[in-house]
């Protein structure tokens, strides 16, 4: 019998935000996977569970290259599944681990329904995201009562960005670090500056950055790791 | 010194799914706050850490009556608040537990905001929301690539429903189950209606549902528990 793929959501950075069962399953499985952009790059991923990991536990590194080529990113996708299946053929478990949840902006979603489509069992475990750890360490809520939230994961390049801040009540904007600037401008048009916090590197010991105050952010230096979340009712 | 108050996350339903961090902070706090509509009435979020709290741990009840008249649901949050402030003053850590995470639409976040603001030190401690559980268990993404997600709390009453429905490319629906009607022949009309997914009780041994037709569904018969996911581009 074939092995069983595994998606675990493993948090936002802060190793005691994974789940039980995301302990467990790690604790159990054969093999873990490892998404990388490079092989000269560190996992994020994997320094969230290394302390929890058993050292002998064997791993995949499998390379997802930063690209917006379709044609690159398939290749890498159709690479990294084949790598995935030969451990599953060989009726062994796999656990691919992803920053926060898999069912949110993860790489691993490509896995799971090429590998899926394929007949192969697969499961996913959540895990908590990076918005709701965010909203957490700031100390505010996502959304309250009758309120909507909108999350927007690219904001330059979504359409109706201007109606989306104009018409919901909470807007969450993840890796915003490329176009704070644009943002801070249009937040401010819209008086909403002063309605928003921005949390880098939520849960990484000693380089987590919480702010209020988005006029004393410098644009150009904030983390790949940067939520902002903006609340129409004020933060 | 005055106790600490934490709002711990228990997420949506697998006892599983709570973070080694909410498990850690319930064993070492002196109380558990459990929030409850009525004395005669279970806590859901209680249940679902039953198994793991130890047996001797101080217990408090508190009542949010299910209410729209902000006057009655101010009084029982003023209630709430002092019965924990009493055990604060005592030099006693809180934990209040609730479904989900809370700061996704929880009555924590009220708690939260007043005993924050009369000075005591506060902790949010994130959990799983129902609606990554739910898209985890359907095996399918709530958001890929540059996609946006809305999440609307109800439905019924949400005035840019229509708005969200045309211009997102996926929208979360939280306890559809008054008005899944109402939504199903929205759905049905936006030509929606089959790349939707309804789970209802996510994670809840033996009473989890996960339906792909939504044309089955009977809308009258659903739990409160129900969360619809739909996926402009298919699930």
């Amino acid at each position: 019998m074939a092995g069983k793929l595994y998606g675990v959501g493993v948090g936002p950075g802060d190793p005691e935000l994974i789940t039980l069962k995301a302990k467990r399953i790690l604790d159990e499985v054969d093999y873990i996977a490892i998404p990388k952009t490079a092989s000269n790059k560190d996992s994020v991923a994997l320094s969230i569970v290394q302390e929890i990991l058993d050292k002998k536990k064997e791993v995949i590194e499998l390379y997802f290259p930063m690209s917006y080529d379709e044609k690159v990113l398939k290749e890498s996708w159709e690479k990294a599944a084949k790598s995935i299946i030969y451990r599953l053929d060989g009726e062994k478990n796999v656990a691919f681990i992803t920053l926060g949840d898999p069912t949110v902006y993860s790489t691993y979603i490509y896995m799971h329904k090429l590998i899926k489509s394929k007949g192969y069992e697969t499961e996913i475990i959540p895990g908590i995201t990076s918005f709701c750890a965010s909203s957490a360490r700031a100390g505010i809520s996502l959304g309250e009562n009758r309120e909507t939230i909108a999350i927007v994961p690219s904001a330059y390049e979504c359409q109706n960005l201007d109606e989306i801040l104009d018409s919901f009540d909470n807007v969450v904007m993840m890796k915003v670090s490329k176009n704070l600037q644009y943002i801070k401008n249009k937040l401010k048009d819209k008086e909403l500056l002063h309605k928003a916090v921005l949390v880098s590197k939520c849960g990484f010991e000693g380089e987590e950055k919480i702010e209020f105050d988005l006029d004393e952010t410098d644009g150009e230096k904030v983390s790949y790791f940067s939520t902002l979340i903006i609340k129409r009712n004020g933060v």
